[in-house]
């Protein structure tokens, strides 16, 4: 770090002003959006169409009726909603009024909820009808209750909790309300929770500067040309949805919402309104590529797909590009925004067979364009491992898009940070080419006689296998090994395949130590996210006798 | 601005550290493009080619040696080049040590650059062979002179002025040093002195924050592809080459060098390299247009042509687009970092005929996505003219891509930004779609009878005239009226017109009191970026009988 002296010419009378410093703050990119392409459709939802004009007011309005209301800057305003208008709408408004919100995680139980919403002093709760039940008890639980919102979305039907609804409310707001930027730039913009394994969840503090810069980053990241059709099959209270409510605005383009992920409804959405983008965990691929040939609807244009939150396997990135989708794929937390690194594409590759391209594609790739640095370090030393693509190291990072740290935790915030880099708790290799692969979560490695064992490793084999449809890999407590590798897996639809066969085949492609010793058939138990829990699993191995 | 209080729990123990807050630099982009695409070519100059781990290693060789040299944060190294490796170099190198780079306009006399190296205290003098003798002069002029560096570049045989030839300091470094970031994002990384018509040069200072934020909102104003083909036919030294010295790395491309514009040579390396993307004044497009067949090769690639200056008249972005070129039109200054408007284009216009589309194009436009506010305002009062097309007011703007003020000179940074705002000094109407339209400089505008006539209004009808190749209309002083317009043009080879009958063409198109009174045949003076000097055909008008 470079640093001009205070009595350097450099120095004087050339302070910021209101001029030339503005606080970096991602709703100025609806608000040139409302002002270039005012008439361009912003948002769809079923038969509903909101123009950058009319996307604007609805945010301003909404803006305006929480001030009403009493809601200040600081106060926390939480949102239980699928991808919807309202929930798009919220995250413009709500930052624009200088307070902070809170998109809940929809598949969370009702003690998770109260827990959250009494951790972060809610001071207002939007809830969608369909989740009014599990809600209900929630705020049964709570003695200091937000104040309630109904949403009132597309066909549902839950009991009303609150004095008014969505709609009713942005009608009593002002729809020339200007937007406000906050007075910093570091301001807290989201609270989002991290669905913890063990203990509570914390909450991460996301800074409007993060989020400014990332959705600006995933243009470039992407490539993105003007006016793109987003669709929503990545949960947007996941992640900030990766930025993306804020990104699509800077390029006209349009964010198409969807309650729920269903290869029908998808397939049909990309062929009416000619979709370029969308993402998700593999859990979205693995539906794009099981769909059944009558739940396709064919479409002209290429989408770019881009995946992350566990490594696709190579065979659906393979499939899933026969079907019209081009594959990017990205690695990252909640913590830090989203992405952290990408699997940037070269030239060399494309002379490659597909399933080598497929394999390398598979890697988690590079520093993501808006990351300053990203190191594979030993944890006790944090001294990068050698870029010999076998010494496993913690993934750790540097970058404007990480959270402040946790809210009200300043211990786990200090163990995030602990050596000025934040740690990810993920274990990973670094290839020759500077390349990241992902061997597995430090919680997850599986130590058997003294050997690590990478999880995802041995599944990428399992997934090899022409039957299996999904697979997990966890410890299962060994006296003599200490742990051994035990695989849960589902089968594909009428297909057939023995524990025996299955471990002979891991044989064939792995090392004895790493091969399963256990294989248990069922259906994999998943966060709302598409994420295994295998927390769950780890549990079910240890009661195997 | 809203502003979270102290005592909210979301600033409690959520300060910034060093993993979540990094300064914005644009040497960022390098460092990242030399690990993700160390082998593709990141510079092309004649037969020298330069990837991205060598044009690093270059740049970390320059930054160390000129730090060898005793070159400390805050000095600045002033560079006179034409679009070269090296210019390049410097644009990584110099701020990557803290300091500041002064690049002069290769175009300068004697005594400005004299002034210029005197008023920005430079330490260190880079500067190609070709401009020893004006160099030299300027030396002889100053009585503290800075350690002269002589560039070696393609055929250029002037005086060595200096201890070391370029590519020996290189040696002199060290390959392995590694590029630094400053410690404040807000210090200053360039200083460039705009062409003032009156009076010295002022110093305009830019920070790391801005060409960070413009270079990579670049990408998503031009939708920018992957690796990215870009020929140098703006001279790097006007505006920071409007930052693309750094936005092509972002998205591991090429920068094709080129010391002069030669219709023939940019042709040939448009064919040859594929080049994807080029910017330049108008006259650069005048050039393109005006080719003869045999300076002609022909490229099967679209190419994006950014333009700005002065708007481009109809007829000219008509005929570039046929010749296979793209127009995007941009507004800006030396104070705003290049662009501060972008005529951002409607899908309705397609509908339109070609005529009418590029009368639309020629329009400065809308914000540039980088820019928080744009507006057209009465000076005196600040207050928006009126959306209607006619109401004319002053461009006043706000962003994060403003300088931090003029080097030494409190008295015009204050009039800058006078209320909040940077003054542009140019007029222009605001249509009813909110696009920008510009009328004329402040200092241009001509008042006849107390009307105000706009001198590119008179000169755009003159474009339409077959005969016409170039024009300019300054006020002339008259007793009667004030001032009226003078028009000097220049025919097109071969081509004739008389005074008379380009006045009777005028009044064809323009009201009475518009139609210039006087037509002189001449070549237009202009700038070595292309701009018309119309200070020296001012002049020339007052001295006509």
């Amino acid at each position: 770090m470079r640093a001009i002296p205070a009595d350097s010419i450099y120095e004087q009378n050339l302070a910021k002003n209101s001029a030339n410093y503005v606080p970096l703050a991602p709703v100025s990119f609806l608000k040139r959006a409302a002002d270039v392409y005012p008439d361009h459709p912003a948002v769809i939802h079923g038969e509903k169409r909101y123009s950058y004009r009319e996307l604007q007011a609805r945010a301003r309005r909404l803006a305006s009726a929480l001030e009403a209301k009493g809601v200040v800057p600081g106060d926390t305003i939480s949102i239980m909603s699928p991808n919807t208008p309202a929930m798009i709408e919220a995250h413009y408004a709500v930052p624009a009024i200088g307070a902070v919100l809170n998109p809940l995680n929809i598949r969370l139980d009702a003690q998770t909820i109260a827990f959250i919403l009494g951790h972060a002093e809610s001071k207002v709760l939007l809830t969608d009808r369909e989740f009014s039940p599990v809600i209900k008890q929630a705020l049964a639980m709570l003695s200091k209750k937000p104040w309630v919102v109904d949403i009132d979305d597309l066909a549902t039907s839950g009991e009303r909790l609150g004095e008014v609804e969505y709609e009713r409310l942005l009608e009593s707001g002002d729809p020339e309300k200007p937007l406000d930027l906050p007075a910093d730039e570091w301001q807290a913009i989201i609270l989002s929770y991290t669905s913890g394994t063990t203990g509570d969840p914390k909450g991460v503090v996301y800074h409007h500067r993060g989020v400014y810069l990332n959705a600006l980053t995933n243009v470039a990241a992407w490539a993105m040309d003007k006016h793109p059709v987003y669709l929503w099959t990545l949960p947007i209270f996941h992640s900030l949805g990766w930025c993306f409510p804020w990104t699509i605005p800077i390029m006209g383009g349009t964010q198409i919402c969807l309650r729920k992920v269903d290869a029908r409804v998808i397939y049909g959405l990309i062929a009416k309104y000619g979709v370029t983008h969308l993402s998700g965990a593999p859990i979205v691929l693995n539906t794009l590529v099981n769909a059944k040939d009558d739940e396709v609807t064919s479409f002209p244009q290429r989408v770019k797909v881009t995946t992350a939150a566990s490594p696709p396997p190579a065979s659906v990135i393979e499939k899933i590009e026969a079907r019209g989708f081009d594959v990017l794929h990205l690695y990252g937390l909640t913590e830090v925004f989203g992405p952290m690194t990408i699997c940037e594409w070269q030239y060399a590759w494309n002379e490659l067979p597909a399933a080598r391209r497929a394999e390398l594609k598979a890697r988690q790739g590079v520093a993501y364009p808006s990351v300053e640095e990203v190191h594979v370090v030993d944890p006790a030393t944090m001294i990068d491992v050698p870029h010999d693509g076998k010494t496993m190291g913690e993934v750790v990072e540097r970058s404007n898009t990480i959270m402040r740290g946790y809210l009200k935790n300043p211990r786990a915030t200090q163990e995030a940070f602990a050596g000025g880099y934040f740690h990810s708790g993920d274990l990973a290799v670094r290839h020759p080419d500077g390349y990241i692969e992902l061997k597995d979560r430090s919680k997850d490695i599986i130590i058997s006689g003294g050997e690590n064992i990478s999880t995802i490793e041995v599944e990428s084999v399992l997934y090899k296998h022409p039957a299996i449809l999904e697979a997990a890999v966890v410890a299962r407590p060994d006296e003599k090994w200490g742990e051994t590798p035990c695989a849960f897996v589902t089968l594909r639809d009428g297909a057939s395949a023995s524990a025996e066969e299955l471990i002979v085949f891991c044989r064939q492609h792995l090392a004895a130590f790493k091969t399963p010793k256990t294989v248990v058939f069922c259906q994999l138990p998943k966060t709302s996210t598409g994420k295994v829990q295998k927390f769950i699993l780890r549990q079910k191995a240890k009661e195997i006798r």
